[in-house]
Formats: C-alpha cells, structure tokens, sequence
C-alpha cells in the first residue's frame, strides 16, 4: 500500500515534470524562458503568499546583520552591504531559474573584493566605491560574455576539490581577518594569511578587552539562539528563529553600547536612503587593471551560486538551467554596480534559511529586499553604536558553516588526486593570496588529470571460457595464445600518453619472439589525435620489422570516422575487426 | 624466396635486439648502462673506423660555419659556438645513448637564448657570457632533475602540433632577425618579430648594398653545392658534400672580402686557443630570475633532441633510452657551461648531414670534436674578414630545413583542433615573443583536450541481432526496448565533464515516461574522480525519483576496485553486471 502511494507519488511528480516541460516549450514567445519569474506570476496561487511573506521576513532578519559585516570584511562601508541586498536581489528574483536561491553579498565574494581592493587601490587613489562598483559591472558583463559564448562549461574547471579547498581556505582567511576586529587591534593589513595571523599574535598584548568581550559575549548569545531558538520557533518550518542570532546581537549589542556608553569601536554613521542610480567611472586603465581579478570572482560566484541553486532545486524536483543562471547572476551584478554595492553570489547559508523558512517562489527574496529597503530608508541611526566586534563574530559563525573536511577521508580511499588538489588549492590560498591559490588549484586539477591519462593502463586480454568475451589475464582465468597478444589501452591515444604507449606496447613485442599479431582492443579509445595517429603509424612500422601484424578492434564509431579519413586499411599490416571475437575467430585459427 | 629472405632477415633482427637486451642485463655493473660508450668500445669493428672517419671530418666541415653563425644569431661572440661543439659533443658521445644524434649548437635553443638575453641583460649590466653559461648550467641541473624524479613524461606536453608551431614560428622569426645582418642595417633591435619586420622595412633603404650582394653571392653558392655537389660527392653515401656549401661560402666571402678589400661588417677578432674550465658566477638573484627561461630551453632542446634521435634510431632498428637522454642532454649543458658556451640540444640537420655520411658510432662525433679543436687551436685568425652577411644566408639556408607546413592539410581533416594548436602557437610566438607563445601553445593544447572530454559523445546502445554485441542505434540496425535504455558514455567520469554528464542523462530519464532501468556501459570509462562519483550519486537519485533505476555494466578492473572501496552496491537502486549481455538478459526479460 505504501509502496504503491510512493510509486504514484513518484508518476505524479514525473508527469509534472513532463507537462511543464510540454507547457514552457508551447507558450507563445520566448519571454518566459528568460523572465522566469513571469511564469511564477502565472502559476502563484493565494495560498503561497504567507508562506513567502514568513519566510522573506525571516530572511531580512537573518541578511541585514550579514550584509552589514561583510561590506566591513570586504574593506568597504556598511551601506554597500545593504545596498547589494536590494536591486541584485530584485533582480535575481526576476531572472533566476532558481526558487529559493539568496543572492547577496557573501563571504567569500567579500573576501577577493577585499583582495582585490588590497592590490589596486593604492595605485588609484584609494577610491574604493570605484574600484568595487567597476569589479561589479566587469563581473556581470564577463557572466553575460559567458552566456552569449556558450562557454558556462569553463566553470567545470573549478572542481569540487578546488572549490572546497579554496572555500576551507578562505574560511581561515576570513576568520583570521576578522580575528582583528573582534580583539580590537589595527586591521591586520595585507599579505598572506599567515602573515597576518603572526602580525595579530604580535599585536594580541594590545588588545581592547572591552571588544573581546563584545564578541565573545555575541558568540554566546548566537550559541543560545541557535541551540535553544528551535522551541520558540517551531512555528515556522524548521525553526528558522534559530538564525536570528546575528540580530539579536546587534539588537543588544547596540544597545549595551548605547546605553552604558561603552568606548569601542563601532559601525558609525550610515547615510539613510535608499541607493541612487550611477554608471561606474569609465577609466580604461582601471578596468583593464581589474578584470583578471573580476574573472575570478565570476567564476566563483557562477559556480558557488550554481551548486546551491542545485541542490535546492533538487530536494524540489526541479532543475535549473545554467544558461539562465549566467544571465540571473550577470544581471544581479550589473544592478549591484549600478547602486554602488559590490559583487555579490548565491549566499549558501541565507538560501538554506529561506528553503527552512518554507519559501515557495522568488517572492520571499522579494519580501526581504523591502524589509532591507526599509532599513536602508529609516534605521540606519541605529547602527551607530553598533561593535565591529559584534560584526566580527558574527562573521566567523557564518564563516564556520563553510568549512567542509569531511568529505576528504571518503575521497582519500577512492581517488587520491583529488585529496592532493584539496590541500594544495588549501594551503596555496593560505600562503600566496586567495587568487594565486585558486589558479594553482585549477592549474594542479588539470595537470592531475593530464598525468592521469598519460600513463594508461594497458590490459593483456584473453578469452573468457567459451564465451564472446575478453577479460584481463590478471584478474581472471581466461585463454591465452602464443602467436596473438590480445591488449586494451584504457585511454584515448593522444600526445601526452602517445610516447608511453608506443614504447610498452614495443616492448611487450620485443619480447615475445613468437608473436604474429597483436589487436588492439580500442573500447576505451575515445578519440585519437595526431600524435596518437603519428604514434600508431610508428607503432605500425615497428611491429612490421619483427613481422608482427597489427590489428585494431573494437574501434567506436567516432574514432571509426577519423581514421577512415586517414585510409587506415591501406597503412595498416592488420585489419579493423569489429569485436574482440571476430579478431580472434580468424587470427587464433590461422596460425 | 624474396618473402622468406626478408622473413629470415626480420628473424635475425629480432633476434638480435632480444640478444642484445639479455646481454645488456647481464653485464657485471652498471655501468654500460649509464655510460653507453662503453658498450660502443667493447663492439667496435676495424671497418667501423674509416666510415666514422669520413663522417667526422664531413660534420665538423658542416659544423664550424654553422657553429659561428649561430652564436650570433643567441647574441655571442663566434668562439661561445664554436666551444658548444668540444666538450659538450664530447660528453653527449660518452653518455649518450644514440649512436648518430649529433648534440652542439642549433637555431632553436640560440634563438631562446637571444630571448633570454634582450630580457635580462640591461639588469645585469650586459654580462652575455655570464647569463649564457649560467642559462646552461640551469638547463643541464633541469634535465638531470626531471631524470632524478622520473619526471621525463611531462615533455609530452610540447605535443607535435606546438612543437612544429613553435618551430616554424622560431624559424619566421630567426629569419627575420638575420634578414637585419643580411642587409648590413642596424640589428632590429627587441621585441616582436612583427615590430622587428617593421622597423627592418623601414630601415631597408639605407642597406648596405655590398653586405645584400655578399648574402645574394652566399645564397646562390650554397644552392649550387646543393644541387650540383651530388656528381662530386656520390663516393661517400648519400652525397654529404651537398651539405658543404656553407663551408664553401665561408671559405670563398673571406677570400674575397681580404683580397678585395671589401668595407662590410665582419666577425673580426676571434680568440685562439681551447677554452679554459670555469663556473658560472654564483649569483642567486641571476640564477632565479634566468631560471624560468632555462626550463624552457630545457624542453626544448630535449624534446629536439629525443625526437630526432628516436627517428634516426629507429631507421637503424634501435631504441634510444628517454631516461639516458635526459643525462646525456643534461651533462652535456653543464659541460657547455664550463667552457663558456651557450645552451646546446641535438641538432636535425647535422644530425642527418652525420647519418648520411656514414656515421656507424659516436666516434664521428668525437672526430667532428677533434676538428674543431683543431679550428679553434689554430683557424681563427681566418675568421677576421668572414663577412657577417654569408653567416646570415648560411642561417637562412639552414632554417628553411625546419619549416613543416605540409602536415597541417592531413590533421585538418583527421584531427581538427592539433591544427588551431598549431596556428595558435604559430601567431603566439609571433606577436607575443618565443617563451610566451610556446607556453600559449601548451596551455592550449591541454585546455583543447580537457574540453573534448568534457562534451562526452553519449552513444544509445541496442543489441545486434542475435549476438551478445551491442551498438550505437544511430549507426546500426539494432533492438532497443522501451523500458531499457542502454548508454554508453565515451569517456572517464571526472571533474570537466560530470555535470554535463549528468543533465544530459537526467534529460533522457525525463523525456521518456515508460522506462524502468537505465543501463550505463562503462567500458570506455577509465577512471571515476570525487566529482565524478557525486555525479553518479546524484543521478542514482535522481533516476529513483523517477522510479528509474541505474545499472553499471562492463565496468573495468580498475575502476571496479575504486567503486569497491565506496561500497557501490549499497547504494546503487540497480546491479553491477559483468557484461551489457548479462544486464539485457535479466532486464529485458524482468518487465
């Protein structure tokens, strides 16, 4: 019965699948497609509306406080914080193929802004508006270029194992960064992690104890909140009171300070208003200057922001389009540099607290970027006598739901190279920047797989009983012939195996003086490039010396097609045979 | 009786190679093995002698012009190229393990030399010497580390199509540059071989019409060696006096020169004697900054020098050794920079001038050596009215023999993107120098093929007939079944190509409402990564969803033993089965 329920559940929400997919292909004009929320307008029914409301309230509770700390940690003023949470908001929700996605400042866009903001602006004066608004605009239009070129693929070069070691770096970073702010000494300034973190330990005798306090006293509160804010919440969802932490500590934190006139350092003035509209400063040098910097930051930001709108999606049962993800995002920055904030992502945690608040459509995202409005319009004073310490931690509990070293030990048993990418992209962002350590990971990930492929395993084949089949003579008992080599190369031929294949497969002829023929089982022969072609004509020439025919088997049609280009048959001392079993059928006979 | 002649003749080679390994590995020590010479003298005939007499005393007539002119061309004084030929000949005779690879100057390696020097001599107060040998040293200490750490492989990552880029690039550019000597106008100068051209176009009216007249003279008498020496030189093999005509230009421009007394630019003093041993200065600052240029040169010259060899030695039914090579290669750069020479690497052209004299062991080379010697201890004040303007058509001559454009047509057909890799590296060594474009080069052809396993070909697969084989439906007459659909992804599951893996498989699932399993022929995939098993986590779940379930068949050795480690049946909503046939057996029938 239960079985049954599951299995109609699992009919119904297939033909949904099926019938949305028939209904957006048939509606008239293409708008849809690239106005996602369109069709959420069409299909939004009444009783969605609480939901959204409940959950965009929440979500503005949980961002304000956010927003405001990582415009610090990305070196710049409150107010860009909160501004990136409006129009990129907005627009996101218009264009994003994603439900419950949050785009937003987020730490680790907050952080390479802080990078990038340490690199150039000495040599422009330090105006930091301009440099991240112009890093903003740069990043939407590189996303667009992405989109129109077709060419979203390049962010598959961010694997996972880079991308989590650079994310388990970053995390140090930041931590480390904000280490400064919650003791009080000078900003640590630039450099390496490491510097940094040997310059606050230096300075820790200086430390202002009263914002210690402050912080420590925020993690205790953010602590309490989240272990005992399930019971007061329960109402909505998965208790989504529990991450209210960070507005409780600025509630009273701002209080504490106001109230009892504590000296410390805090957020100060905040223009009240919402943002107005303004093109970026249109200096050639600076924007030549900042694109490999804003590069990176698109990358991260498209695959950050994909990989949470994918995972959400998924718990839903739907899917979300990449080309429309480049757009979405593409257009969140641009509006981002319009209103003077700075890059901005898909925020992993914020997501989850709008997919836990019960969010149903982008119209929570909505709710919470006019709860963010009015903020910006009228609270502002508030912040005055807000802490930096109180900031600070708040940073570094976020900060903490990004580390992900579980993952390592699994990886570590099944495919080891991928353990090495982690911990070099980890300890290459931790000693030579955020940047540098990010193209290192790409660049290892990719040398890696290259040195993979460059020395294949190559199987010696023989029959499997009396059946059609052939297996490795290691792994099995099969059937063997003097006269015939039966060998699988598990790789396609290309230049950078080309070499070692030719000199083992030499060598295994070399050293069997009664061989006749050798076949080439090429099953796992995806391709063959010209050195591989170079290589077999080679390999060819050489067998003929010790009168050893080469054949080729198994070939697939791609590769079946390359080499009919070629005439293959008419340089070949062999034949292409269609299967193992055909090849063997004739040779093992011959003899 | 020819066909069993030829037969008996492959025996006895074959024969023979199997011999001469057994016998290698007996040896007591050892040494024959690292030190090949010694092999050379323990087999070496009587008759073998006067063939490498010959074939010496033709190479060092080759040599020595060829020698000067190309240290002009790296930015040297004549006697840095005529030193290249002594002791590191030498050594490449001693350690070397092919018996015809003549090692000494070539246009290449001098070339990136000259790149080398325009980018760091103005900071070291124009000490070309000094640079030169330390470059040596660093390119000899890099070819014995990639040998320490078995590190050999990673030439293959200059794949034909950027080697023969780079060097019908280099060959445009050193053309180029001696157009400048050619015409007696100042040397071009730095930058770009397009900026070089220019300013060389711009310069022609003030040319020295008596240096154009010397080079039109040389060209027209190495042409005529060329094509008429054959009648002359036909008693030693395969006419190398057709190769004399540089000697003949050298001997003839500074007859003329003296006795006429002609006023062109000429290479003037050369010191005699041998050259003295000495280090390079040991200077820190120097040695790192040269170093990047010297891992360059480094791959260069081995990747020459090993493809020249390795063709020249299989004319001859032998192997040469990677792994002696590289210490051959190396020790003969160290010994380079000793004597005060500049970078040196295996060269083509006297290479084959060696082969078709005759040369039977590295003894010729030993003589060419001796002939030098011989130059230097007691020709040099000969060179005084050598005319720079013939050296200049002596490299032009030389560099046509490196251009290979012919190949291009043949790949354009087979193998599309070797031909962008090719042109990419072409116009990159062009416009952006010779270092940037062959990194260009690189980079290009790893991101080509990381992009073309990254858009797997996914084949549906139906049976044939009655056999247990099974084939792409496009391309045969197969059954198919609607509850079963059989795929086979043509390439590794890793990180460039798992998410778009993914959506195109979960794209199948979704259009067709009546399957039940979905079978995915593994057998071209070679290897899984994490991302790509997340990837097949992800799509197992997906599939339930759908009331799909996912089976794996002619999954390999290899990659079955990764998946064992993970515990792949406990997770998997379908079986593992050993072959496709099995899987239809049991899931067609099951319905």
């Amino acid at each position: 019965m239960i079985a049954r329920d599951r299995q109609s559940r699992l009919e119904r929400s297939r033909r949904w699948a099926l019938a949305h997919a028939k209904v957006a292909r048939k509606r008239i004009g293409r708008w849809p497609r690239y106005v996602p929320l369109i069709d959420v307008a069409r299909e939004y029914r009444r009783d969605d509306l609480p939901h959204d409301l409940i959950a965009g309230c929440v979500l503005g509770v949980v961002t304000v406080p956010q927003a405001i700390a990582y415009a610090f940690l990305a070196g710049l003023p409150a107010q860009a914080g909160l501004y990136a949470c409006l129009l990129p908001m907005v627009l996101y929700a218009v264009f994003g193929s994603s439900r419950q996605l949050v785009v937003g400042p987020v730490a680790v866009a907050a952080l390479m802004v802080a990078a990038a903001l340490g690199e150039h602006a000495p040599a422009y004066s330090d105006r930091y508006a301009a440099i991240a608004t112009i890093l903003c605009l740069e990043v939407g239009i590189l996303l667009w270029l992405l989109r129109a070129f077709q060419m979203g693929g390049i962010v598959n070069l961010l694997s996972h194992p880079v991308i989590s070691g650079f994310i388990n770096a970053a995390a140090v970073v930041i931590i480390v960064s904000q280490l400064a702010a919650f003791t009080g000494v000078v900003p640590a300034g630039g450099g390496s992690a490491v510097e940094q973190a040997t310059r606050l330990w230096q300075a820790l005798p200086e430390a202002d104890l009263k914002a210690v306090g402050i912080g420590f006293a925020s993690l205790v509160v953010i602590w309490i909140v989240r272990h005992y804010g399930r019971f007061v919440g329960s109402w909505v969802g998965d208790s989504p009171i529990r991450r209210a932490g960070p507005m409780a500590v600025v509630l009273l934190a701002t209080i504490c300070v106001a109230v009892f006139g504590i000296d410390v350092a805090t957020v100060g003035h905040v223009p009240a208003g919402l943002p107005t509209l303004a093109l970026p400063p249109l200096e050639l040098a600076m924007w030549w200057d900042l694109a490999p910097n804003a590069a990176l930051i698109a990358l991260v930001a498209y695959v950050e922001s994909y990989s949470v709108g994918k995972t959400l999606a998924s718990r839903r049962q739907r899917r979300i389009n990449s080309n429309q993800e480049l757009i979405a995002l593409g257009a969140a920055n641009v509006g981002a540099a319009l209103t003077g904030a700075y890059p901005v992502a898909g925020s992993f945690s914020r997501s989850g607290v709008n997919f836990a608040a019960g969010a149903r459509t982008p119209v929570s995202t909505l709710v919470c970027a006019v709860v963010v409005a009015v903020t910006v319009a009228w609270l502002t004073p508030l912040f005055r006598h807000l802490p930096h310490a109180a900031l600070a931690a708040i940073v570094i509990v976020s900060v903490f739901g990004l580390f992900e070293f579980h993952a390592i030990r699994g990886h570590w048993k099944f495919y080891r190279a991928d353990v090495f990418t982690h911990l070099i992209t980890f300890v290459g962002v931790l000693l030579a920047g955020v940047e540098a350590g990010l193209l290192l990971g790409v660049v290892i990930a990719v040398m890696l797989f290259v040195r993979r492929s460059s020395q294949p395993h190559i199987a010696e084949l023989g029959r499997l009983g009396d059946t059609p089949h052939f297996r490795n003579v290691d792994r099995y008992d099969v059937q063997t012939w003097r006269h015939v080599k039966v060998l699988r190369v598990d790789e396609s031929f290309y230049f950078a195996n080309a070499n070692k294949i030719e000199s083992r497969l030499s060598r295994i002829v070399e050293r069997q003086p009664r061989l006749e023929h050798m076949v080439l089982v090429c099953s796992a022969v995806n391709f063959i490039d010209t050195s591989g072609l170079e290589m077999l004509e080679r390999l060819n020439f050489r067998l003929g010396r010790f009168n050893v025919r080469l054949h080729l088997c198994e070939v697939k049609g791609p590769v079946r097609d390359q080499l009919d280009t070629i005439g293959v048959t008419d340089w070949l001392s062999g034949k292409v045979y269609q299967t193992t079993d055909d090849a063997l059928f004739e040779l093992a006979r011959a003899s």
